[in-house]
């Protein structure tokens, strides 16, 4: 039986990440996809769906092209060739990555494993290919989408976001139930591409989890977009119709579509059995420290699995923490590692228009600091954004006022998903609204937005009316 | 004869933005602009070419719209439609500039400074329509295009910047003489509207201020478009021809074109006459030190009228800077003012595909610093890059191997214009590249080719191959 110092259970964004720095660190690894490798994140989440915002933003585009002095005739979307060029980029990235494993010669083992066992400090993994033996072990089996009990997905009517990616045709009306990150992701490309949408939301608003603010303009936005919102309402029961599927919300009210993605929520999953381990669990997920330790030593748990935030980036960010640890565990070299800032990890939604923020939303920070200060910039205001015909939106920035800290970023509009990065550095140097002073933005940038923004937390944002 | 605190002679990037911030601080200022507000940068420059570069990307995008399943016919530019957009968007910004004097009460007067005298500390500030006197004189006069002596601007054949953003119709063919920033962009321009394009550069490269490899780069991604580089050669001579302009170059061998565009470099400008004051200048630059002062009591120069940095974005700044000099002068409240670091201001060419800057070149570093870092990653390993369908370019980090301060980024490829102001924060928060381990980076954003070519320093990217 072959023998590893870690042995990583998934090879998605947390798993094959991790497996790769643990290479660049000389420890000899194995990591067990029983899919291809990248998980649900290259396969049937972040970057498909980025190949179909992609096309849905250029339909938006031609359509206004005249505009932009461009006049052409006919356009039409060719639904197979959208989803064909997925799967293209899909198979290049995923093909990449298992390329790197081969050339890296980095084992990776085809297969799902079914049984951990711990014995002697050293753990026994079982797969239905192979058992290998390891000093420390990874799990990093991620997530799948949450069902509704009285709506199980069928796969045809009743889609998930993963059934929703393998669609022969675009449906003429799809409901999303639940208007989340993902409810609203695939919202916004399919009203885009032509379908009648409709999302229907329990909660009194879109992107709950965002600044409020933002969250309500989200909402402006997609109802521009002719889509429409039903908020404040659940689903209580459906039933199959010749062309659809007819949905019965919690008013008695009904709603007809062809299509119902049910996006409301993920949930960890992990179909080990585990001997001689003894797991705390929470709803299915694992319950992990601030270092990703599960309590039985040397076991950890990373991404979605551990639940702590359901993001492929702080999946990786968990994975890269767990390999530093393990490096300095062998090299016995303890040193400082500081534990992930969960809120200062950037949440990006791929709408139209894109929506990101990073740290605190303003009633977070109120909570927290008492006295804060708000800063906001608006698209309308920007030079570039005026250039590149598109002004819907605006920067928010909210510093402590006490400490004059940056604390939270909200940003919607035009490449809000990049523009949060700045957001992020800044928070993560723990820069004050003064440091802009020194730091100098160019122009014209939508980059300025971000900067005006800041200086408006003190009423010096020369471009704000 | 009416009082100012200040007066700031120039209404471009650098004045009407001092003026805003000095108004902000409650200083009484006026302007004086003899055309529309915004100087070359909205009226002439910035502004206006990133009407045309939308234009031109999504014209270029539509022609491979059919790889996005996105069919349609007969793609064609409406050239009188780009440019109307183009002079729109002028007139929307300039217009809420204007807007925003009036608003704010902010005196302006429109009329050309034609004197400048000193006279027991006060400056007599004559124009064509009044006289005014005040205690602080900011110039801010700005550039104009220079002109070769043998090939002067006829506005009709031999272009300058501005003529060509007067034209009725595209040209089948462009020579464009100069391979600077401005060159480049309209040359991409141009080209990407389905002109003809050859670029004429008497150096051996391209935007020959950048990174050498960068350089080399666009050179190659404007061949790829079909464009004619001629490089290691100037012009000698022209002659008019039935069609347009017969270009000698100095290997005596000839190019043909429809029409001529002259960016060789701007030239400061500033037709006062000063009495009783005593300016050092350099070839029409005004010389002033580190704090905009020109070395005569109170009378300062921004902007390309100093020649330190002809960029629009350091105008602003050194403004910026010269308003909080007056400001803790008058309040008898001297502080510490840091002057501009002038490397550390980041550059944009939006050319296809974008380059930006920020900071040292590679060849800069080496020979500041001896040892140094050097990290590179490639657009082409972005999942989001890929899902976006433009995989052209890399992104560059150098860091000081002793301090392991991050001391240079460079990038050419998409969005490079809004990626480098991440580059400038760290770089201007004196980030070293160990603090990306602190700094978490959505996924999938481009963002992350900025944090692997940090990472990649160390050879720690975990997504190069």
């Amino acid at each position: 039986m072959k023998h590893f110092k870690v042995a990583i259970i998934g090879g998605g964004p947390g798993g094959y990440v991790t497996a790769l720095r643990l290479k660049q660190y000389k420890i000899e690894t194995v990591l067990f996809e029983k899919e291809r490798l990248g998980g649900v994140c290259l396969n049937w989440g972040c970057i498909p769906t980025k190949t179909l915002v992609k096309t849905a933003e250029l339909f938006t585009e031609i359509q206004e092209a005249h505009e932009f002095g461009i006049n052409l005739d006919n356009p039409k979307i060719d639904f197979s060739q959208i989803y064909k060029r997925k799967d293209d980029v899909v198979e290049k990235l995923v093909g990449g990555i298992e390329f790197m494993f081969k050339k890296l010669d980095l084992p990776l083992i085809n297969s799902l494993v079914t049984k951990i066992t711990k014995k002697d400090d050293i753990f026994y993994i079982t797969s239905e290919a192979q058992e290998v033996t390891a000093d420390f072990v990874i799990l990093a089996t991620g997530s799948k989408p949450t069902e509704l009990p009285f709506m199980k997905f069928d796969h045809k009517k009743i889609l998930s976001s993963k059934d929703i990616l393998q669609l022969k045709e675009l449906p003429k009306s799809l409901a999303v139930v639940g208007g989340g990150v993902i409810g609203c992701e695939f919202a916004s490309i399919f009203q885009q591409l032509g379908s009648d949408v409709t999302i229907i939301e329990f909660l009194p608003r879109l992107l709950a989890g965002e600044d409020e603010e933002i969250s309500k303009r989200i909402g402006m936005a997609f109802k521009r977009n002719k889509m429409k919102l039903i908020l404040n309402k659940g689903v209580k029961s459906y039933e199959e119709t010749d062309t659809g599927v007819k949905l019965t919300l919690t008013d008695d009210k009904s709603i007809e579509a062809d299509q119902v993605l049910v996006s409301i929520g993920r949930s960890s999953r992990c179909e080990i059995e585990f001997q001689n381990i003894d797991l705390e669990r929470n709803k299915g997920s694992i319950i992990v420290d601030e270092f990703m330790r599960t309590g039985v030593e040397n076991l950890y748990a990373i991404g979605d699995l551990n639940g702590k935030q359901m993001l492929a980036h702080t999946a990786s960010k968990q994975g890269l923490l767990v390999a530093e640890l393990i490096k300095s565990e062998l090299e016995e070299n303890p040193h400082d590692i500081e534990p992930i800032i969960y809120e200062n990890v950037p949440r990006c939604t791929f709408t139209n228009p894109e929506v990101a923020s990073v740290g605190l939303t303003e009633e977070q920070a109120k909570d927290r600091f008492g006295e804060i200060l708000v800063g906001k910039f608006p698209y309308t205001a920007s030079g570039k954004a005026m250039g590149m015909g598109n002004t819907f939106g605006f920067a928010k920035t909210i510093a402590d006022a006490k400490s004059q800290k940056i604390v939270g970023m909200h940003i919607i509009g035009l490449q809000a998903s990049e523009l949060i990065a700045e957001g992020g550095i800044l928070i993560g140097k723990g820069a004050t609204i003064h440091d802009v002073d020194k730091i100098v933005f160019a122009h014209p940038t939508l980059s300025e937005i971000v900067m005006e923004s800041i200086e408006d937390t003190i009423s010096l944002s020369v471009h704000k009316i």
